[in-house]
């Protein structure tokens, strides 16, 4: 029986060449060359499989985050869903203005207004309801631009990239500043990313037995905001020790890639840049959304990887059905 | 290749007998059947193995918790050890009957003391300093009663259950009211649990870059409680689907056994029973640790099942080495 596993083994590394939709160059040469060299036994960057932790961004890294997040998206269309049973909404901000379609109005109310849409769409119901609307929202709703599912709009080559890492014993995990349960509704599916690999913002759960039966209610007690500074601080709070590759594409991910890079030993940093207007979109210092300065700035001297869309990826989503 | 692989899975089962360390009978019975029932494919109560979610509390449930909680005694021990840097602590309540090895007096501020002594010895270093510490204090503290390292006072029969599940495809979690920082010390090793899959109590680190070096500084700026209510909470959190498999040893672990066994499909829910004051310590109702009445009153109702340690454990630690 030794010699069937040595056979498989032999086969393996041939059976397909990881990446495919990454164009040759020094970028796709870097990942390959760091994961061979910490999965290496007996070289002194060998990296236990065990400790083989993959962290990964998720609006604009492993799936679009134009023209607004997709979890924002969410929030309005669920106000308008909702709006019958809301009729003091089109009196008030920032709800009349959702109902107005005038999304700029409804975002005029800076963080005050966008707690008041979370405090509308997100608490006050089960963890199951939440799951619920967000799965059913996903199943109809279209993006404005492709006219794709939102779970559909998400990086051919970053999902090789995740299989390719899970093929060689990396354990990968989302950390994103997006919410945790709404990115757990679709990320098993698309990313092959189980529920408790997933690091996020949140609002408090509080348990209660309803008629018999426990629950978990959805509340504004109180919160986390897994972004900047608090990246580390969810890393560390949910997976307990420091990624060794990380990938993020805005100055969100400073810190988790600064975390990530300090550690001893061989280190893998990523920003994917949005430099793409053609098949996705271009946007980087003066962006509202996904704003990157910093990365580009301090990313090279620190050794991080910009990686291109335009000329790093042949494709961007994956193939429609 | 494929006749290797189906000689292997045939022979799989007869290599060991699972639970060596429980005594035949209607529980271990019950156990074993339970989950061959969720891992026969084609049945009503076949469970995919991603949703094969077992969560264990830790405190006297995978290792001992007499006299006192074992990271209470760490916080004692960390006090004494440290007392020579804060000569204020000999006049200052709950420090000075620490330092007299007065444990009651101590103790008798309750919480307030308490949270005084997790300040001191939990808070204001960095995670890699806490955890120095913990890995320092396991590998020279000994227990007062059985002279064995606090990491060697785990039960072998549970040791032999987690390892049966993960045979049978789950994944194991701790869900404890302990210290998340404190556990992921040793429970790596002692139970073959990585650090991503221990849900504990946690107080609030903070990101920081000091001379150039990120680190993780543990505070006291907010705090959570994985005990009773807290345990679903956590669980969801962190593991983000509800456990088919839970086993606790007190009133603490209700909520948890509730929260799993109201789910849908074979649920499997488990209470040690304290009643070995011979080989262990024997208590329940009355215990100011552990304290298990509603557990034994409703547990055999709700279908629950309680393993006595006397009479179904033939041994309660592993073998000295």
């Amino acid at each position: 029986m030794k010699r069937c596993a040595i056979v498989i083994l032999l086969y393996l590394p041939l059976l397909a060449e990881p990446l495919p939709s990454w164009n040759p160059g020094k970028n796709r040469d870097a990942i390959i060359g760091f994961v061979e060299k910490v999965t290496t036994p007996g070289t002194p960057d060998f990296v236990e499989p065990a400790a083989r932790i993959a962290t990964f961004d998720n609006d604009g890294c492993l799936w679009s985050e134009q023209p607004m997040y997709f979890q924002l998206i969410y929030a309005i269309d669920r106000i308008k869903a909702t709006a019958d049973e809301h009729p003091e909404w089109k009196e008030t901000e920032p709800f009349a203005s959702v109902l107005k379609g005038d999304t700029k109005g409804a975002l005029a109310g800076g963080e005050k207004g966008l707690l008041k849409m979370i405090a509308a769409t997100h608490a006050g119901m089960t963890t199951e309801e939440f799951r619920a609307a967000v799965s059913d929202w996903l199943s109809t709703a279209r993006h404005p631009k492709t006219g794709r599912p939102y779970n559909e709009m998400i990086y051919q080559p970053m999902l090789e990239l995740l299989e390719y890492l899970r093929e060689n014993g990396f354990k990968t995990f989302i950390v994103s500043g997006g919410g945790i349960d709404f990115m757990r509704v679709f990320v098993e599916d698309a990313y092959g990313i189980p529920p408790e690999q997933v690091v996020g913002s949140s609002i408090a759960a509080k348990y209660e037995v309803r008629d018999g039966k426990p629950v978990l209610v959805k509340t504004l007690d109180s919160h986390f905001i897994d972004d900047k500074e608090g990246k580390p601080v969810g890393i560390h709070q949910h997976i307990g020790r420091r990624p060794i590759f990380a990938a993020g594409n805005s100055d969100g991910d400073f810190q988790m890639l600064e975390y990530t890079t300090a550690g001893d030993g061989a280190r893998f940093a990523m920003i994917v840049h949005h430099d793409d207007a053609d098949r996705e979109w271009a946007y980087d210092r003066d962006s509202h959304i996904g704003k990157l300065a910093r990365g580009l700035d301090e990313g090279p001297k620190r050794g991080w990887t910009i990686v291109s869309m335009k000329d790093e990826w042949k494709a961007i989503y994956p193939a429609s059905e």
